[in-house]
C-alpha cells in the first residue's frame, strides 16, 4: 500500500536529517511503504502526503522535535492510533508537514490504587490503560469502538466520548493532569493527581480537546472509577425517541445516577446490523421502530440492581413508553447485546455510501431534533434511509444517511455538504452541536465559523496566537490563526 | 460601619459620573456605607478602597460598564457574595477601582428538568439554585458552607469545592455553559446545555477558576442531579488518616460509587466545636483520636444502603479501621453530624489566632502529609495546636493551626507565612496543591509563583494578557500580566 504521490517537498534533505538525527534510528522512517498508513484514515475521506514520519522515544525527543519546528518553522501534524474522523491526525498535500507519531511511548508509569489514579504516557492503547484499571480493580470508563487501536493521546486531544460519558463524563472528566510539549519546546509538567487544585487558570483543558494544536500531550494522569460488582442490561423496545428520553429521565431517579449506558436505535439500524452479521439475532421476538440499550451498574452484588431495571420496565410498560424488553441473563447475552450496538456503524457500508452526522442537542430536545431531520433529509433526498442511533443520554445522536437503494455512490456522497447543512441548521437551531464527539480537525474548521459567534472564533484565534504562533502544531486543523 | 478613608480617588468625578450614567438609578452607590461591605471579606484579612459601587441589573448594563473601563482604561472588581477567603474580591487601597457587584442578576432564567439544566444569572444566590433544583425532584450537589449568601457567579469563578466534590465533582464539573462579558464588552454566549459538544477550544473552563481575571461571567447552564431518594450517614471514629483513607477506598467499592460525603475530622476539631456551641453532643461515647463523616446516597429508598453502610462497618471494624460509629437514625440525627461539621472552621476563633491552610494531596498521600506537617508546625511553635478536618475524599485538607494556650492573638499571626511556607512545602514536595479549594486571589499571587514552574506561569500570564490586555479585570488578582 502506497499513498505517496512523486511531490518534491519544500523541506530540505538537510532538514530533515537534523530531525532524524534528535531521535534514534528507530524514531523516524522515510519509507513510503510504512508511512502510508499515517496517511489515510478510517472513512477514507482524507489523504495526505509526508516525508518524514517522526517517532519519539520520550518526552525530550518530542521536545527537540517541536523545538527544532519552531526554530525552523516546520509543520508538524501530531498522531496517535490515527482513529480519528475528522482529518484532525492526516496531512495536507503539500508534502510539508512531519507526522509526529506517539505510539512508542506507550508506557503506563504507574497506578496510584488508593488515589484511584493511573499515570501513562500519550502512545498507549485505550484497551491497555483499561485493562490496567482492571487488574487493579479499578474502572477506567472510557468506552469507544475504536478502543482497541485508539491511543490515550488521540482521546484526550479530541476529548473522546463514547458509551459511558452518561455516567462519568468525557474524556475531559477522566484527566486530573497532564504533560505537555508546547509550540517552543519546553515542556509543562502538569502531571497532578489532585481532585482539588484552584492555583490558577485551568491550562489542562486548553489541550485536551485542543486537536494537537496547542500543544502535544505527552502524558496524562487518569481518574480511576470502582469496579462495578453487578450490571444489569435490557434490550428495550420504545415506541419513539421521545419515550426512550421519559424512560431516561425515570431510569436516573429510580438508579440515583446508576444508569451507565443508554444508547437509541432504530429499528433500521438493527436491521442493518442483522442482515450484514450473520449469526447476530434480534434480542427482541417482535420487530419494533425504536430501542434502547440500556445499562445499569452497581457496586453491590446483591440482585438489587435488577430488580430496580425490572420494576423500571414494568413502570414504563404500564405507561406504554416501553412496548417489550429483553434482560441479558448472561455476560454472553449482554455482550451479544453491546455487540449489536458495535456493529450499527460499520453495518452501513454494505448498504452504499453513508453520510454521517455527529450531532448533540439538549437531551430534552433530542426527540424533535430526530423528527425535523428525518423529515428534512427525506424531502431533499427522496428514498434516502435514515439510520440514526447513538448515546441519547448524552443528548448525542449518530444521524446517518445511507443512500437510496439503487443510487451510485458517488452521486448519493456529492450531497454530503447538503445533507449536512440541512442536518446541522436543525441541531444549531436548537442549540445543540454539528460535533458532539468527533472535533473539528480538517472537515469542520470552515463550518464552525459558520455556526458560532465571531466573539468565539476570535477567541480561540486568540488562543491559537498565544500557544502557537508561528501555526507550527497541526496547521489548518480547529481554527485558522 | 465605614472603612471608607479619605484617600482621594484618581478618578475624576466626571469620569465615575459617565459609569452611573451606564445603569439605573438602583445601579449605583457612592454612599460609604453602602459600599462598606463591599470592602471586607469575612476573615478581615483584607480591606481596599473604591469610590463607586456598580450594581447591573442585566447583561448589558455589564457589557457596558466593561466596555467603558476598556476605554477609560478603569480597573473593575467583580463581587459576588464577597464570601471568597483569599482577598480576590476586594480592592486595594488605592481607591482607584470600582466594584462590580453582580448580586442584582438574580433570576433564574430556566430549568429544563429532561435535560436536567438550570440556567441562572450570576447574583442568583446558591442556597437558591439549591431549592430551585429540589422543587424539580433534582439535585444541584454544590454544598458548601457560604451556601445561603455566596453566589453562583463566585462559584463558577472561583471554581468552588465543597462537601460533594467526591461524587459530584467541583463547580467546573457542574456547569455546561457559560454567557461571559468579555475585557472588550462583548458578550460571550456560550449558554449551551449539552453533555458532548466538541467543536473547538474549551473556552468555558478559562472563566471557571478565572476569579474575574479573564471575563465576567454574568450567566450559566448548570447539571442536575437526580435527587437521591435514601441518605446513610455514619459518624465513624478511625485510630488515625491512614485508617480513614483505606476505609474510603473499600467504601467506594462497596457502594459503586455512591459515597457522597467522607469528612475527616480530628478530635481536637470536634472538642472545639463541642466547647464553643451549646446544645451539640458528642456523637461516639468514648472520645476518639479521629473521625470519619461518612455519607452514601441511593436512588432506592428501600434500606439497601443503610446495609451498605453497616456491612462496610462491621468490615472495618473487624480490620481495625473503625473503632465505633453512630449511623444516623432520622433525619435530624444526621443533621445533627453534619452541623458539626460545619461548625468546625468557626470554633476555632474563640480560641484565637488561627493560621489556615487550604492543602490537597494525592488522597494516598494524605495521612503522611497530616503526620509530617503536624511535626513540622509543632517542632516550629511548641504549643501549637493543630486543628485538621476537611474532605479527605478528595485529598483535600483545611489544616489549621490555632495558636498556643496564652499567647497574644497578634504574636501568633505573625507566624503566618512562616507557618504557610512549612506547610506548603511538604505538600508541594508531594504534588500537591497550596490552594485546593480558595483560588489565588490576593493571598497566593505572588506564593504560586514560587511554586509553580516559569513554564506554567508564563502560560497564565499569556492568558491574562489575551484576554484582558489594559489588565482592567480584578488586576493584582491570580497573574500579573
Amino acid at each position: 500500500m502506497t499513498v505517496q504521490t512523486p511531490v518534491a517537498t519544500p523541506l530540505s534533505a538537510a532538514l530533515l536529517d537534523r530531525f532524524k538525527a534528535l531521535v534514534g534510528p528507530k524514531g523516524w522512517s522515510q519509507d513510503p511503504d510504512i508511512i502510508a498508513p499515517h496517511l489515510r484514515e478510517p472513512r477514507d475521506l482524507y489523504a495526505g502526503i509526508s516525508p518524514l514520519l517522526l517517532r519519539p522515544a520520550n518526552t525530550e525527543e518530542v521536545a527537540a522535535i517541536v523545538k527544532m519546528a519552531r526554530e525552523t518553522k516546520t509543520k508538524l501534524v501530531p498522531q496517535g492510533g490515527n482513529t480519528g474522523l475528522v482529518g484532525g491526525s492526516i496531512p495536507f498535500m503539500g508534502n510539508d508537514e512531519i507526522i509526529l507519531s506517539l505510539q512508542r511511548m506507550n508506557r503506563i508509569r504507574s497506578l496510584d490504587a488508593l488515589n484511584d489514579t493511573i499515570t501513562v504516557e500519550a502512545g498507549v492503547v485505550l484497551a491497555q490503560v483499561q485493562q490496567a484499571a482492571r487488574e487493579a480493580d479499578r474502572l477506567f470508563p472510557l468506552s469507544i469502538g475504536s478502543e482497541g487501536s485508539c491511543t490515550i493521546g488521540g482521546n484526550l486531544s479530541t476529548n473522546a466520548g463514547g458509551n459511558a460519558v452518561l455516567r462519568y463524563g468525557n474524556t475531559r472528566e477522566l484527566a486530573l493532569g497532564l504533560e505537555v510539549v508546547l509550540a517552543d519546546g519546553q515542556v509543562w509538567d502538569g502531571l497532578r493527581g489532585l481532585r482539588k487544585d484552584n492555583t490558577g487558570y485551568d491550562l489542562k483543558d486548553l489541550f485536551i480537546g485542543g486537536e494537537g494544536t496547542l500543544g502535544i500531550i505527552t502524558a496524562a494522569v487518569l481518574k480511576l472509577h470502582p469496579l462495578p460488582r453487578a450490571m444489569a442490561t435490557a434490550f428495550t423496545a420504545v415506541p419513539n425517541p421521545a419515550a426512550a428520553i421519559e424512560l431516561l429521565s425515570m431510569a436516573k431517579t429510580a438508579t440515583g445516577g446508576q444508569v451507565t449506558g443508554f444508547e437509541l436505535i432504530s429499528r433500521r439500524s438493527l436491521e442493518f446490523a442483522l442482515k450484514h452479521n450473520p449469526g447476530t439475532v434480534d434480542p427482541v421476538a417482535e420487530p419494533h421502530p425504536w430501542y434502547v440499550l440500556m445499562e445499569f451498574s452497581s457496586g453491590r452484588n446483591d440482585g438489587a440492581i435488577g430488580e430496580t431495571m425490572e420494576a423500571l420496565l414494568a413502570d414504563g410498560f404500564e405507561k406504554a413508553l416501553v412496548l417489550d424488553a429483553a434482560i441479558a441473563q448472561s455476560d454472553g447475552q449482554r455482550a451479544a447485546f453491546w455487540k449489536l450496538r458495535e456493529l450499527l456503524s460499520d453495518s452501513q457500508r454494505p448498504e452504499g455510501g453513508s453520510i454521517k452526522c455527529d450531532i448533540s442537542v439538549p437531551v430534552s430536545k433530542m426527540a424533535e431534533f430526530i423528527d425535523r431531520a428525518t423529515a428534512a433529509v427525506e424531502a431533499h433526498v427522496p428514498g434516502v434511509r435514515i439510520v440514526a442511533f447513538g448515546h441519547i443520554g448524552d443528548g448525542n445522536v449518530h444521524f446517518n444517511a445511507s443512500q437510496p437503494v439503487g443510487w451510485e455512490r458517488a452521486k448519493f456522497l456529492e450531497l454530503w455538504d447538503k445533507v449536512h447543512a440541512i442536518v446541522h441548521d436543525i441541531a444549531h437551531g436548537m442549540q445543540g452541536s454539528i460535533s458532539a464527539e468527533h472535533g473539528v480537525g480538517r472537515m469542520k474548521i470552515d463550518e464552525i465559523v459558520h455556526y458560532k459567534s465571531p466573539v468565539e472564533i476570535e477567541m480561540m484565534r486568540k488562543l491559537k496566537r498565544a500557544f502557537d504562533p508561528d501555526n507550527i502544531l497541526n496547521p489548518g486543523k480547529v481554527v485558522r490563526p
